[in-house]
């Protein structure tokens, strides 16, 4: 990697957030089981925008604000209670979510976004739309933060072999010295091989929403560039980057 | 794994020590470059104690105040003003440091060591003593915490590293549902091939410190169970456990 070349980092929980410096920087976040797989999803499929809000309370308050708008979320593998629908991609098809606002509360991706106050961008990436996050993340020119959304603050596998991913596309546009890159990108390189959903399936996150019924929901998750969009927080709303 | 084993987990910063619950848990304290290989080979070569202080001040004043002691400890690479030695485990054989008491101040390790306050048992592990941590690990039945100094609180590959070859060890004798543990067995398995220092030689760390000359240093602390002795805080000092 080269010095004059922007900057690339990995933080690997929210709970490390305040070591970056992400001032004028690009924050790509992370939360692939399941947020910002649903929302690359909904956002293919049509939806007008996501509004990504940290509680139920402030999901169902929104809903009724906004016209045409869809509230969701899940609470211990459920849809929670007042909400109309769940955090699957599966559950947002053409049919059913084009034109339409989606009110989306999730627990670990939506307080990472909220965290992040002064980048200059925040964009959403999951595998669904993994080629256009990287073709994003090159053009912009900017310092990049990968911010993985954890679980409750706790390292997990899924959003840090998805920085790796990244990283083993674009790494070639950027300088680091920071080890969660290198950490990311040997984990992400040395699994490969195989694919990505049969090296996930022994982590902490699978196995919690596996007890759920939601193996398929987790492959879907891990398929790179179905839904290839750049979500792109405009004010409140994520909305496709044009 | 089995789940009636007691739990093993990683803590990849002290940022997360929060997150993990050390009530009447054995905690390693993990700071392979340079705290805790400095501590093995001080203790190894006959020192009669090891006191881990968090500032060149407190190193000071109680270095004045015990008989026979040395004082040490690095910032930036030198020796503190005000101390005597540096934090490289070669400038302690047994000809200097035999029957003396080391003061020790670093930057990350002694903090992490102070921050765990309720755990039934706190050693210190590095490649140095590596057999004789996972020995002891395996004896103690107990619930264990590997715990990362780190870097300011920044994710480190050489902790990581070292924390993925004692859980390759002693795996079979505990259970996990912790992706930290996850990581850093895989990072250790996908690099032993290789020899340790060569997978560390990109690290930020080994970056900063081979920048003051101390290769050999680190060579020497990537050197697996030269040192074979289990370091264990008694009050506030650091003695071989027998």
């Amino acid at each position: 990697m080269n010095k004059d070349l922007p900057r690339i980092e990995v933080c690997l929980s929210p709970a490390l957030l305040h070591l970056f410096d992400t001032k004028d920087a690009l924050v790509v976040i992370i939360d692939v089981f399941r947020a910002t797989s649903t929302i690359a999803a909904a956002l293919h499929n049509g939806a007008k925008c996501v509004i990504p809000v940290a509680t139920v309370p402030e999901c169902i308050e929104l809903g009724n604000s906004i016209e045409n708008s869809i509230t969701a979320g899940e609470r211990d593998g459920k849809v929670a209670e007042g909400l109309q629908y769940g955090n699957s991609p599966s559950e947002y098809p053409r049919s059913f979510v084009e034109n339409r606002t989606l009110v989306l509360t999730t627990t670990n991706g939506t307080r990472l976004l909220h965290m992040v106050k002064d980048a200059a961008i925040i964009i959403t990436g999951s595998f669904l739309n993994l080629t256009a996050v990287c073709d994003f993340v090159v053009k912009q020119n900017k310092n990049v933060l990968l911010g993985c959304a954890a679980w409750k603050d706790r390292f997990n596998m899924e959003d840090t072999l998805f920085a790796g991913a990244v990283i083993d596309k674009v790494k070639d546009h950027f300088t680091t010295n920071c080890d969660s890159v290198r950490a990311a990108q040997h984990l992400y390189n040395t699994s490969k091989g195989n694919n990505i959903i049969s090296f996930l399936k022994d982590s902490s996150h699978y196995r919690r929403l596996s007890a759920y019924g939601l193996e398929a929901d987790m492959e879907y998750c891990a398929t790179p560039d179905l839904h290839p969009v750049v979500p792109i927080l405009h004010g409140r709303e994520l909305v496709v980057h044009k």
